[in-house]
């Protein structure tokens, strides 16, 4: 392992992805490589003011695209791939967010089908200082403006399906996708398992915000710099996203409806916290019902995701995850920060 | 308002209530009442013991009582009962956890019904230390043990539902109840709407701490004494609970499935903000999902509990919610922290 | 038992119930008596025509009233009441359906919240041929019109639930109450298991016909003269409301979300089906699976109704559910039909 | 057209597929063809005793092959294929069922997670006798049996998704899939939106007969010879499944939770009738709500899948769908019946 930063990937607009599965790699990367990847906004930059709706701008499948996908080299169906999220930088002083023809939580959508017609789609511009770090929501109805910190994170980012199948890049699932949770943030090391030879790992989607939720359905949609660092766990096996932070670990539940995603992300810290630790299983279901949280991502997607998270501090004399691949990979990075 | 404690209530057994509604009151209160109640825990106090098993030491309906109600004067349909937590004191040196067969998240139960046998039924002993500001959790199957903050809180707190309705205390809605949120804990005051004369209000089920969502389905169980401050706003609704602290305004969902809760709680969040602000109310909806968390109460009572939350830092120039309750039996039990 | 028709019970206007328990009786019946009940429409009779639209002509609690409760002399709480609707006859030559704001299948709803404006509220007036055996649906914005089977049914019927609660008459839960299902016709036999001395059996909501799911919540309304016959089955629970017909034994689950109703119903249905043939309980989950029906019965209400059902003669050598009590209610009536 | 039956496909084990989309086709047809496909049953033939437990003998993601995909000339994305299923013919004289673990309505699963162990996996053999029209359910664990009508059909066919994406054969969704429903039987038209030039249809997994919610998640499977006739109905788009009989009309919604499955059928339902009838959009939703019907699919599968239906003769002045398809086709393999 180097550390150094191998190199940056931009891709041109046609190069973008829009699934995960069924695509050459753009590049070949190795455990250990640390490389930075330039991603466009869900709206492929093309809603950048009030006159550009979504609806109008922008035509499916081409939303929410991702750049890659990446092979890497010794990846093989069940190992575990873990991304260390060094740094996400947004591309631009601004980032956008829209209502959408039913899309979102607080609206009747293509699934929670209603006869009522949509609400209106509008769209907002957010300036962002990132020498302040802030975010600035102005009201489009009114002079009202506020700060809010600026927090940016990738909101779809996982590696190719198994079972032959190729999966729009606006859902999430086992094999991670569109995840919107604020906690893939600079910091975090995600880990995936590995379906297909190489991994295929590609990412996109970034926000400098979002709400617990992403109630209306859209973040702060921003272009990215982000660099991330990699590692190949060899034979250990990840059914579902998890997550590591310096402080905590985390699982990731996608489904519907959404206490499936709450009971897969709890089921599976209960497990991965028995495994850390030896405790028997429901000796760690006890501790995770008392000293867990459960975050939730978003309620809006084509699956919903709750997080499960428990601060390794509450864990009776844990082991490593994954054999310390966060620390390492935090290590390697620690020059970036 | 004097702030004076005008009074301790400690019921005897038989005087403890099951139902929110359908019960004669045990005291009289009024607006600017500071007053302490004394409840029991959830298994009326009789799991003190890994021997203990609830499903054989309590007996259906005698689960989770309230002491209450109190007959609020004053208090009609149509207005909001403001109960300001000023102080939960664990009344014991410990509290008791234990899985209960086919209740709680990672179980199915006697709704999600499956063929499979329940999990075993275990108790949980934990010791608290109110000095040190700990609980301490103890593995039934390993040596494993863990100090955990202190952090008691109130499961069940409520009014009268409306429509001649009695509810059980295992029950969150509209009028309070069962809403198993760690949010409920001193310092924050909680907003309800009257349904009946004399609002009712009563509570117990106290936590010394709880995870979010309450996996296992049982809190660390606690009886308690806790003093509330009460205040009335004549002529404002409430349609679902609220909360509100020093830092953040907060909203209550209560239903199934999961995702309902969610859109409760932020529907009633965004109309909230909306309504402190001036802001239109797309632009509060766009606000809320970029600035607004969703903290989960409880998956596994009869309804589900999902909070909406914002600080009230991001609500631009925002006016003082029910016309500054909060801080003002704050200031009045200020005395009491 | 004599069958004889007992006697007619027609409730003043001020007489009329808006829960389940909480109510005194209003007559005292016991095992194989026959009686007739008049019930009142869902609207008490306030929506006759287009001009009069539900949510201004009634007033919350005042909805979906139901005649009784009933005392049954000697049933105890573990005992199971049968119930036989022997002739549902509609009161009145015009039956009533609308939609009501924020309330449907096919509308966002108070806990499916949304921001959307409601659908727009109106009135349907459908004819009722007795003889004929038709209601007729006539469009309200074109002259298209067209006859449907007239098919009565009684919308809401149940029992005091347990637990000292009082439960709106909108609700349908273990108890019975709002079942909403198209199977409650004449010739079915209803059990429902006994929860306070005495039952408190009440019944109403009348329906000329609906759909299954009742997709705008309201069916074709109707008041009726229903004809019951009664049974006492000592010392047999019945957890969940069940239904027997001359063909089928029927179970019904009451949930939100809609899979958990279904889970419900399937899951007694193989108890049901596993205990009147004694196959083992996989092997009756397997016959149940390929030889079930699941008719659902409404989406709309406050818990979600889906039945199970089985064809008597797909099961092998059952025994008589419930010592024969349809077969014995249904002979008792045998005149009326 | 011709009728004629142009050729049998009959595939090779090396030739099933297990996505829609991503495939090459294995022959090219074309509007008005009628055409035999052999398919495979769900276990690809390997269940055929008690012995052959599924987790054992089959390997993921090698279940519920389909035969396919054909290219249909003409067929572009914007067009609906319209499909008739002319005859179901089981291939063999048995057929199989099977618990599998932690898959099904009446068990936890991969999503609905817990910490129960799986129900025990076991098999099912029925025998099937084609001149009796029976399936005979021998019990395993008593000498119970009785023989269930055969009622064939095909529980998964569909065309290959939108938006680049492949599809899983063992999810339902807008492209059809494994839907699950006894609807799919010889006599019914189903309508597909076409996505892909070609369409790219496919099918296998036909049921002996199931259940409805097919809930121990596996219908009595079958191996078949299976008889489509096929028709493009140019610059119609259809976005769910839709269905055509000699009677009725039917939609497919495929979601979870089950209700928004049942509410994409209702409001499909709503607005085809709608379409057909000239009747103002509420005036649909108000005759669907009253004469419709909503017959569970699947309770088992990725999504779940509900149907909603109402009998042509309900609709008043109704034009033909797709402009007579169903007629058409029907007429073209009158003589196959």
């Amino acid at each position: 392992m180097t550390g150094m930063d191998a190199f940056t990937y931009r891709p041109a607009r046609d190069e973008l992805a829009y699934t995960f599965g069924g695509r050459m790699p753009v590049a070949h990367v190795r455990g250990g490589d640390v490389f930075t990847v330039v991603t466009e906004d869900c709206f492929v930059g093309l809603v950048r003011g009030p006159a550009d709706l979504p609806s109008e701008v922008c035509r499916m499948p081409y939303l929410n695209p991702v750049s890659g996908p990446f092979f890497v080299e010794d990846a093989e169906p069940g190992d575990t791939l873990a991304v260390h999220l060094a740094a996400i930088t947004p591309a631009r002083d601004w980032g956008v967010s829209s209502t959408f023809p039913h899309f979102g939580a607080l609206t009747s959508t293509s699934h929670t089908a209603t006869l009522q017609p949509p609400l209106e789609e509008r769209v907002w511009v957010y300036g962002i200082d990132r020498q302040a770090g802030t975010v600035r929501f102005q009201a489009t109805r009114s002079d009202h403006s506020v700060d809010l910190p600026l927090d940016p994170m990738i909101g779809t980012i996982g590696v190719a399906p198994g079972g032959f199948e190729a999966r729009s890049t606006l859902v999430p699932d086992t094999h991670g996708g569109n995840l919107d949770t604020p906690h893939l943030r600079a910091g975090t090391t995600l880990y995936l398992g590995v379906n297909v030879h190489g991994a295929m790992l590609a990412l996109g989607d970034g926000h400098a915000r979002q709400g617990e939720g992403e109630a209306c359905g859209v973040g702060v949609e921003i272009a990215t710099t982000t660099t991330l660092a990699i590692d190949v766990i060899k034979g250990v096996t990840t059914p579902w996203p998890r997550l590591e932070t310096d402080r905590d670990i985390l699982t990731i539940g996608c489904a519907r409806p959404l206490e499936d995603a709450y009971r897969i992300a709890q089921h599976d810290l209960v497990g991965w916290a028995s495994a850390l630790t030896d405790l028997e299983i429901l000796d760690a279901y006890q501790l995770v019902s008392q000293a867990g949280r459960a975050p939730i991502g978003n309620v809006c997607d084509a699956n919903y995701t709750v997080l499960a998270a428990i601060d390794k501090a509450r864990l009776p004399a844990p082991g490593a995850a994954y054999g310390g691949a966060h620390e390492r990979l935090r290590r390697l990075t620690s020059g970036l920060r």
